[in-house]
């Protein structure tokens, strides 16, 4: 039975079939002899990719032959600010902070503060807030421990002497019929809206314009966001470039158990701005696959995979294989209660948020290192 | 009876009915009243005011309501670089100019460079060739005698950490149906085309966004660049600044006589970069509205609405009315010969490149004096 669900760049809807989305989206797997081969060359897996959070991979392999021809790969993603960043936003910084690490990468960071003006039907996200938030993010992904000396950030409006002739290029290969396929977009769509794919597209090749010879890219992204590249990627290609490769993850669950956490759902997602308090009300409140009653959880036992506590876990806050397998197990056996059960998992973020806040306070005043304006 | 024409931003077609697109387009002629008030607050007339090339205008009068009252306008206006200038091109700069002196307007000079590249679907005009191509508009622009302390031009691609950010706010009002509409837009219209109109109502509203406060703007244009404005007045109206004011003028028509010269059509065109040899050459081809021998000439005379060598006489080379007329009364009148005309021309058109090439040489290590970069 085919399940209903749409992933498109601007929503999710329904039960996401991942393994049907790799078909539907021509991608590929990261089977275990390409997690073998990741494993060879970074000395080290990272546990997203073990999991299967980063699940599939476009030319990874194509990639890898690069790297291990002496080829270094730089690394690119992103973030379009609308208010503060939630935890569901780490994962493709936390890759990327890991792939520098471990392939001694660059890493250039797109903050796009027009995507979500242009996008939202309301008037409320200015330009002028946008920017505001943009900073905010900035920061948050810099705390993430980025290399400041291999780490550069901008945002389109202020790049855009550089950013705006490369997405020109771009534009030129892209048609109307391409990008209205591709995103849905009709006659109401405004045309800021129609021309923002080719923005997105230019951290993909701008290593390459800038060095006059070609660089590879690898983009790690959630999934929705593969779509900008399907359409890009043929472009850069006409353009003389690398296509750029692509590592996808799955959405991190929304707390009441959705297919994925919304940053405008908020009483089910955790913002990185959020106190301690909040965090500890979210999490109680949190979805789990455990029993009604705490007797008949020790009797029967709960489903890591409906539980928003162990997923968390699973996708972020756990690192450690056999600490997790214990959750795990003890949902299912039902020896773990749901009380302690997220008072682990609430300790674990505001831990990590406790550290995250401090790390951004050292690295406030000395953001502008990591900016790229014209 | 009506005539097939067409005026749209990217192409002219047939026999322009002036009187017919003035109430196609919604806009006013320039009438004697108005004539007489632009006289009056600028203590001259220019010529191509006095004889309707320059012939119609939105908002004019409000404008004068404006000066009237101490609130000074801006000038702006722009040319997207496809090649040499040519003379037809020089209209809307020459009126800039005059507005400039009698008006001490500050004028901004648009060069979008990425938009005959986005437009044209060849791939010979590289943005690398469009760039160096806009190096050579803006030193033909500035030779035309324009003040340096109070004239400003800029690239787009060069600019757009400007621009880009204020056309992402226009964009964000005019959908695709709107620019499909005005346009002529489909399926196949690359989305960087789609796009570009927002960039163009930029420096419309430009010097109201850098002073924070409202600041009246005229812009002379061809007729058929109006349909960018028509789009975007309502998106600066909503915006909260001023709507431009335009005057419009008719197209110089081809030297065989078609109802524009048009840059493509190298043969019947004088570009600013044509030796003397070529513009004798060039202006010996000319259609005149004389009859085909001399003597028939002699007894029948000849119509100088049918005569382009009269023509760039009104419209560019000769600004003294007698002496307009004059040439007018021996067209008419058999007593002007074909030759004798022709030479008289070509001689005018020399003398004016010859100044002109003069001033370009004096200029061209001046020329970033009047550049905006970020």
């Amino acid at each position: 039975m085919q399940e209903d669900y749409k992933v498109g760049a601007y929503s999710v809807e329904g039960n996401v079939n991942y393994d049907d989305l790799v078909t539907k989206f021509g991608v590929s797997l990261i089977d275990d002899d390409l997690k073998k081969r990741i494993k060879k060359d970074a000395g080290d897996l990272h546990f997203m990719i073990r999991r299967g959070i980063f699940f599939a991979n476009r030319d990874l392999n194509w990639l890898l032959d690069q790297y291990e021809k002496g080829n270094k790969f730089y690394v690119y993603t992103g973030i379009a600010p609308s208010g503060s960043m939630t935890i569901a936003h780490l994962l493709p910084f936390i890759m990327a902070q890991w792939l520098q690490e471990k392939f001694d990468a660059d890493v250039l960071i797109q903050i796009p503060d027009e995507e979500k003006f242009l996008a939202k039907k309301d008037m409320n996200l200015t330009l002028e807030k946008a920017h505001d938030l943009a900073y905010q993010d900035a920061l948050d992904i810099a705390a993430l421990g980025f290399k400041p000396e291999k780490t550069k950030m901008f945002l389109n409006t202020e790049y855009a002497d550089v950013v705006y002739k490369q997405a020109v290029r771009v534009s030129k290969y892209l048609t109307f019929s391409i990008v209205k396929d591709a995103f849905g977009f009709g006659n109401d769509t405004n045309i800021g809206t129609i021309f923002y794919t080719s923005t997105q597209a230019v951290p993909a090749f701008l290593k390459s314009v800038e060095q006059g010879t070609n660089v590879p890219c690898l983009i790690p992204l959630g999934i929705d966001q593969d779509v900008h590249f399907r359409v890009a990627r043929n472009a850069i290609d006409k353009l003389g470039y690398y296509k750029p490769a692509i590592m996808h993850s799955k959405f991190l669950p929304s707390l009441k158990g959705g297919p994925k956490m919304s940053a405008s759902d908020s009483d089910n997602t955790i913002y990185l701005a959020d106190s301690p308090d909040v965090v500890v009300r979210k999490v109680n409140r949190a979805i789990t696959g455990q029993q009604s009653t705490a007797e008949l959880q020790k009797k029967l036992g709960g489903d890591p995979d409906k539980c928003a506590v162990c997923q968390y876990n699973r996708y972020l806050f756990e690192p450690e294989d056999k600490k997790l397998e214990a959750i795990f197990e003890g949902e299912r056996k039902g020896t773990l209660l749901a009380g302690e059960h997220k008072k682990d998992l609430a300790d674990k973020i505001n831990k990590f948020l406790e550290n995250h806040n401090k790390k951004k306070e050292r690295l406030s005043d000395r953001l502008d290192s990591f900016m790229l304006r014209a």
